[in-house]
């Protein structure tokens, strides 16, 4: 009998979503403990490795295929983590890192979308968005940064978006990283035991906690509206970091592998080639 | 009795440049083999971590140092493998690689050092050039892209923009991997003999070898010209891989140890966070 991939167990079923129904500690397509997801995460780094030249490859050759992998979750919820140990896994030569933070009023102004289009991966990249268009109707929903009736056209606007995106040769994977609350006051209080990671603690993030069922709630809305067959979400369970990490990279590992890319041929005569070579 | 630092073995002395008198396959500050030069890379994991975060960390809390890396050296010289094997071992968070094409007409109208300074890294960032402003020097001279007394001016203005940027923070780390006219001929032809690698492959190469003594030369102007207190360059024997990996690793952690620097304090009240923490 055939595995199961990671990407049909991870993957939102469509329908209203219940994120407390997903236990975050949960390792769902994994038995084994720490030092064994470890283990097999340092495995992948050949497999990962090949995939990630194909699409390079392809991509100097003048293929239009890429890959948009778009991370979100709360706070402390690992998504530095996951650049660091899953997406830190493939050539940074072919990696396009970009962390959307609250819009400027120039960006504003131009549109949600602007932003995030400036910063898609070009042909043959991977892209990784370290937050996106999401937060447009994450944190501006919670937040009320917006109207209501502004934030409701955005669903439809966003999956336009990304099934343009996809018709175009664009893979686009969402990865929300699943936390509990409990695991985020956790990983705060860490952040105020070590001096060196006094620099990522902001007491802002206190008053967030205060907001987390609200936005679990538009996580929700969110996960349930945008969850396209183009383009649809997965839910990570991440309070266990070594299998968040493990599942993203199987993820992407499991989207490449989909694209079947070949190795381009080669555009000129070989034999030609070497007698020229040999020659010089 | 102490070691000498790789930055000082490596490091081109002041005066007139002879590559012909470095040798490419020596690995100068290692006694070891090639297994024993990836066991040493791969100890450099955790050190390069921390050291990098800081920087990172540096950024966040509003300081302005950053690191440049140039990396220049001839086709097959190993730049995209230093990206994978050295670079690659930074948090790809905190890392930028700009490759630099020949220049679009747009470019060149913009002056040599427009499209450099629009790609320099941000505060606490590592930005990485595969090839920079020094091609307009190398390949401008060699191919005559420009009239002498055009390139004649561009050292000095090398130099002071070299000068701006260390003033401003910016650590700027050149380094030329040097490989032999022999290796190339031998990187070439595995390109030729495998599938996976016809892509790199550009029938261009090998009218490019013709010009070989001409680039060396171009080097040796560059690296003499622009070989200053501010930004010195440093030559790395690049033939072997394993060892070109390795120096340029120790190069990039001793830059980042010379700026010392410290994890941000905590702009807030520990305790009182602490306790709010708890409450939340």
């Amino acid at each position: 009998m055939s595995q199961p991939s990671w990407s049909s167990l991870l993957r939102v079923p469509s329908g209203p979503v219940d994120l407390a129904a997903v236990d975050p500690r949960s390792t769902p397509g994994f038995k084994g403990k720490k030092a064994d997801g470890e283990a097999a995460l340092a495995e992948f780094e050949p497999a990962i490795s090949d995939l990630q030249e194909r699409l390079f490859a392809h991509g100097r050759s003048g293929g239009e295929r890429r890959l948009l992998l778009v991370l979100q979750g709360m706070d402390t919820s690992g998504k530095g983590g996951t650049l660091r140990k899953a997406v830190g896994l493939m050539d940074p030569q072919g990696v396009a890192i970009r962390s959307f933070k609250a819009p400027t009023a120039d960006e504003r102004r131009r549109g949600f979308l602007w932003r995030i289009r400036q910063a898609l991966p070009g042909p043959g990249s991977v892209g990784v968005f370290d937050r996106s268009h999401y937060e447009d109707v994450l944190a501006a929903r919670v937040r009320k940064l917006v109207r209501p009736a502004v934030i409701e056209t955005r669903y439809d606007a966003i999956n336009d978006f990304e099934r343009e995106l996809t018709d175009a040769g664009c893979v686009v994977l969402k990865v929300m990283l699943h936390i509990s609350a409990d695991e985020q006051k956790a990983r705060l209080a860490e952040r105020l035991d070590n001096p060196a990671k006094y620099w990522k603690y902001n007491p802002g993030d206190i008053e967030d906690r205060k907001l987390w069922p609200d936005f679990q709630a538009a996580y929700e809305v969110a996960l349930e509206r945008c969850n396209t067959d183009a383009a649809p979400w997965f839910v990570v369970p991440a309070d266990r970091k070594w299998y968040r990490n493990l599942a993203v990279t199987h993820l992407i590992v499991e989207h490449l592998e989909a694209m079947k890319l070949e190795w381009p041929p080669a555009d000129f005569d070989i034999e030609a080639e070497r007698a020229r070579l040999e020659a010089s």
